[in-house]
């Protein structure tokens, strides 16, 4: 099944929605990336639509921008 | 059992995220509240740490502001 995805980049406030999210939805439901680390998925996570990390895409296609950690221009640095 | 609680105003960003949420946790685990219609509410949202709606309390009292529907003042009009 497809499983909404969590984009982060592994700042402070990353790693707390991280953990609400997956307290919130199991962590078997949802895909966390990170896009600090697993820089060739930037454009997937920028061609879905993710302005800013921490943000969900769910599965409809929705994006859910979640607090504000970084933009995705100081993501790509 | 304490369930985090999703405050919105009605706005179409607020509806939209709800009903993402709500597929996201299901609609028994998490207490949807219309701070524009419950404006008695408003205050106990304020204390909670609730800059913009739509946003979600967790069981755990961390805030989690999704997207940006309006902010607090827009709600207290």
């Amino acid at each position: 099944m497809k499983k909404p995805i969590f984009y982060h980049a592994g700042c402070s406030v990353c790693v707390s929605a991280e953990h609400d999210i997956i307290d919130l939805i199991g962590k078997n439901n949802v895909e966390v990336v990170n896009i600090g680390e697993d820089r060739n998925r930037i454009e997937e996570a920028e061609k879905a639509g993710v302005k800013s990390v921490p943000a969900m895409v769910t599965t409809t296609g929705n994006v859910l921008h979640i607090n504000h950690g970084a933009s995705m221009a100081e993501v790509k640095g």
